[in-house]
């Protein structure tokens, strides 16, 4: 054989190497995954080969645009697979992928060694190796020093090197070294499929919100709240420590078929109707409710409460009055009935007259979907970039998949929340398509077991990679049963599970805070006198508010990292079905939180808490404390058992910081 | 709005329906699943919309070549879980995929339903529904009767009809099953994948291997056996009833490096060589060793194996001797080493300087492949239609899909079984890239909980889809410890096992059935004096053969069609932990099936075991009959708790065939 045919490899052969079973990976790499800036993108696939050469790897990664890849090393686990991760630095899209290929230079090193340990003559073996060094040689010729030259050179023992001066450069670490930086890609496979990852800013991720109606904000009972109240409630919020504050819709409200105070279908002059029926001879989804003010009111108010660090989110609504512009102008977009009137939304035998949906599948669907991207775009240029949007689930997927998509490659920075309470398939699909965040069962989660089994499936499956959960205690729709029966505990309760199971959470207030529990009608989920269709003169500083506790637990959330992520939730057990308990910690534990809470709104409640203490590398044999950040109080811990008692009149949880102690000298002993 | 526009969809809009989480589907559909002829395909869907529209979708399937697709429709279950099925009848490719759409007729229907129980007008309803009819009257113009236009008219009043005639037409059944029948597709969702399933004959998925060595059939000490003497043979395998018969090997065995006898370094002249030692001055992969005989004695051995229901199974083993005519003919297609010679195969400190593996990624890669697709063709064009392929983890996968496929296209009953005893990936990788049937780990898995845990990975994880078990005890390269030290008791169990385990099993006779048990060496899996290396002279009606009792086994085998599968394996509960049980049924419980092994080939075993009556629909409050059909004993049992009793010594299993009784007249009861 002809010496340039050694080790040259047919460069048309297929690759022998696959890459199988990536993770993660959405629906084939149909749907990105979804992270916040700074967080790990964590890879790991099935590679291998059939025989038995050495294999190396690579993760590829770059932000969407960039022409060339980034990469680093993938390193072998356990029976096949691979892992790397990268970093994402910037909001946008980042892609990833993998790349993997026979080593023969790794695979002749390690039976180079093992012939060598067996005393056997490794003289043609070495000459393969440095043939293989050669190769490497001339890829790097163009990029690198010319040492691999020279360890091909001594290799072969020209210029008088000895044989066992070979053997030695074979074994060495630079060589080996050198010689993966300039692996023969020729075969390499590559994996089939580009991977997404959609990156948005922290608040993504973290973000306290606070829902409430600006036309409640007058402190004057009987006026109508305007955008001048909202302002000067400002502080009210941003003292509780929220930092995003969502207002329903703002909009011209419909006079036609407008409802009463609780819903009533009879309305008078008087009522002020549902902020949800848009649309009026005033304007529709792209203007102001005139009694809220005007357009450069509200930007004002934008920028107010900026100055508290709030960011203001609006409600998008895509549904219609039967006053709304859009009927008369573009009738096409709604679907009529062989009476010659519009149909309008039911759910027989319930019929709202005073809601007309749009036909998404009009013959002039194209026009209807740039006119409601654009009433989104009208918004975002004034400076909204925070949309709750209503019933998503209602509207076709395909629509938001293109409308989030186009308005994100001119806002990349915008936050898309997703109200759909629908069946569970159809939320994860939203979260998929692009919703930012989304609401979840949470209202309806009360006991121990729904919540381990619910946050499992929301933490640990594969849906904690593109679902982030808003987890709402209550809203303007949702009163529950838990609530109106439980008293202020209840309240107490929910706030701090919402707070703490939940790196996003909200609340709709002065309800939430003021504790208001009275249902429309036993069996009900709707408030009485629900401000859907009246205005509410709350009386702020009533006695009883929660406002203190809400306070400090936003504090809490804000100083201490664990709680701005939900991926390292973890439940523990406890003997008490009406005690749970979970953890959050940071990657390197610097911040481990332990949460306790009495799910049992009326009676004290008292257990045994295990915790596995190699989790968060306690020391068995030394006490630790555990400081409740709700009460201040530290309390010292021995092993995995310890005692808890809750009552739920005064506190009905701790939230505790874990310290481990700093030194163990007999007197002093610090914990951080 | 004029009338032609109600209820007409944009046909160019996007479909609204999502179809996704498709099962079975193999890596993103890259991959078939498996039927053999007869079995059915479950196909299984997440299937939804947005909003609350009724949906209908239908699972399509076509045989590969025909152009229409077959359908049929599928069934909403919980949790927006659909599912149909379909039959594989004919060998061949099978393709499947679904489609789904907005079903406005059911939509409407329900709504209509609902209305008329609350005692709503319906009068603009019934209009809207006589349009839906009217629509699909039009569609069925030219295939349907034209009912739907009488239908549609009545619904209307025309003629005289009355509203309560229009109200009861509205409700009739059999205008939804019309409507069912003509339904609008324009923005149906078609599956974006067409999914592929590889049916192959029922051989593929119930068969009873015996491996022999030909040379050793000879009846006369020393004497080398020749096919002739494998004929002789036939009627001694095809009575214990098997019906594949594997030959090693059959080609000139190389004569340089040649192997002694127990794999002994230095050969003798007298030295016969190992099969797998491929290639000699007489020939390679297509010759026959000139001492089994001729090219038309080995046809007249398959044809002579057929008369006794017998399939003859080939060995292809791609590697060479040194003295290989591809050496000569190709030496591009091996690795040169840079002192001149051929790189032999060598798993350091070992070298097989006898074995020159075939380099598939040289320069003239594609001749290579072809010609060894090409051996398999020449034999397969002989008659020869199974095929036991050795270490094909060693050689690309790219290769075996490739000639797999292009094999099958020519011989489509080809059955070709992957000898990867590798990384569990690897051997589900060969299964899923062609292979139609796998050795397995089953010979080291002799524990219960090794047992229970390996065989529910093998039939309830998605493996089962593509890879189809083969069971062997021993081979010639594995005598197990468990069999070197159990003694005849350790035969008894692990033929059992692997029988009724797996649909698909083999021994290696005679050594199997005459409980050859001595090791090469203490902690050496190699037979003394192996077959491999050596001529044996087996006296075959030795006392002690198991001959009887695997006759016994391969009649329950063919006479209970429970055993023909893996599919309805379960394991039951027992509380010693030497004793497992497991089930296998027919899917219409005609045939059940209860094994228990006393896993201890010294000791009696006894213990209580579980039965879940319900699975087998067995009357908790009547007796039943379990028929051991090793020993024909009968057994009356009772509720879930029996027990039982095993002594390895004398029948370390229970075959018991599950009787339920037919009659409960006081006196006179009867099982089937």
């Amino acid at each position: 054989m002809p010496e340039s045919q050694i080790s040259s490899l047919a460069a048309d052969s297929p690759p022998r190497v696959v890459i199988e079973h990536v993770s993660p990976e959405i629906d084939d790499g149909r749907f990105p995954i979804k992270r916040v800036v700074g967080e790990n993108v964590v890879v790991e696939a099935d590679i291998f080969a059939d025989g038995h050469d050495a294999i190396s790897a690579a993760l590829l990664y770059r932000h969407r645009g960039e022409d060339t890849w980034l990469e680093t090393p993938m390193i072998p686990e356990v029976n096949d697979r691979w892992r790397a991760s990268f970093s994402v630095l910037e909001v946008g899209g980042y892609e990833y992928t993998l790349q993997a290929w026979i080593d023969p230079f790794a695979s002749w090193r390690s039976r180079f060694f093992k012939k060598v340990e067996a005393g056997q003559d490794v003289s043609v073996d070495i000459l393969v190796g440095a043939n293989l060094v050669e190769e490497a040689a001339t890829r790097a010729a163009n990029v690198g020093p010319d040492q691999l030259q020279q360890f091909a050179s001594l290799m072969r023992q020209e210029n008088g090197h000895t044989p066992s001066e070979a053997v030695s450069i074979a074994k060495d670490e630079n060589l080996a070294r050198l010689m993966a930086k300039y692996p023969d890609r020729t075969l390499a496979a590559t994996y089939a499929k580009t991977l997404r990852v959609e990156v948005d800013r922290e608040k993504a991720g973290f973000s306290s919100w606070y829902e409430m109606f600006p036309r409640s904000c007058s402190t004057e009972p009987g006026r109508h709240g305007t955008f001048q109240d909202c302002i000067n409630r400002l502080p009210y919020v941003a003292e509780m420590g929220f930092d995003v504050l969502y207002l329903p819709p703002i909009h011209p409200i419909g006079r036609k078929n407008r409802k009463g105070m609780n819903n009533n279908p009879g309305s008078s002059v008087m009522d002020v109707g549902s902020p949800w029926a848009i649309g009026a001879e005033e304007g529709g989804h792209k203007s102001i409710h005139p009694q809220l003010g005007t357009l450069e009111d509200f930007q004002r108010l934008i920028g107010e409460a900026r100055e508290y660090e709030l960011e203001l989110a609006m409600d998008i609504a895509f549904q219609c009055t039967p006053d709304h512009p859009y009927v008369r102008q573009h009738p096409e977009w709604f679907r009529w009935r062989p009476d010659g009137t519009v149909q309008y939304a039911e759910n027989p035998p319930k019929k709202y007259e005073d809601i007309y949906p749009l036909n998404f599948e009009n013959p002039n669907w194209r026009e209807l979907w740039e006119e409601l991207k654009e009433v989104m775009v009208f918004w975002a240029d004034l400076g909204v970039r925070i949309f709750r949007v209503d019933n998503p689930h209602t509207k076709p997927f395909e629509f938001w998949e293109w409308s989030i998509r186009e308005i994100k490659k001119q806002y990349p920075d915008v936050i898309f929340l997703a109200e759909a309470f629908t069946r569970p398939k159809v939320m994860y699909r939203l979260a998929k398509l692009g919703f930012t965040q989304s609401y979840t069962y949470f209202a309806w989660r009360n006991s121990k077991w729904e919540l381990e089994q619910y946050f499992t499936e929301l933490t640990k499956s594969e849906v904690r990679e593109y679902f982030r959960p808003n987890l709402w205690p209550n809203t303007p729709d949702i009163l529950t049963d838990y609530l109106q029966s439980g008293g202020r505990s209840a309240f107490m309760i929910r706030l701090i599970l919402a707070a703490t199971l939940g790196a996003n959470y909200g609340i709709y207030g002065p309800a939430f805070e003021l504790c208001e529990n009275r249902p429309l009608r036993a069996g009900s989920e709707e408030y009485l006198n629900s401000e859907k269709y009246e205005i509410r003169n709350w009386g702020l500083e009533r006695a009883g508010s929660l406002k203190g506790l809400i306070t400090r637990v936003n504090q809490i959330r804000h100083s201490n990292s664990a709680l701005e992520t939900n991926a390292r939730l973890r439940f523990h057990s406890t003997d008490n079905p009406q005690l749970i308990a979970y953890s959050k910690t940071t990657e390197d534990l610097s911040n481990s939180m332990l949460i306790v809470v009495n799910l049992d709104p009326h009676y004290t409640q008292s257990g045994w808490l295990d915790l596995p203490l190699d989790y968060f590398e306690l020391d068995p044999h030394h006490a630790y404390q555990v400081h409740d950040l709700l009460t201040d109080i530290r309390y010292l811990w021995h092993g995995t058992r310890n005692y808890v008692e809750l009552n739920p009149h005064t506190m009905p949880a701790h939230i505790l910081r874990l310290k481990r102690p700093v030194r163990n000298e007999p007197d002093v002993v610090d914990f951080m």
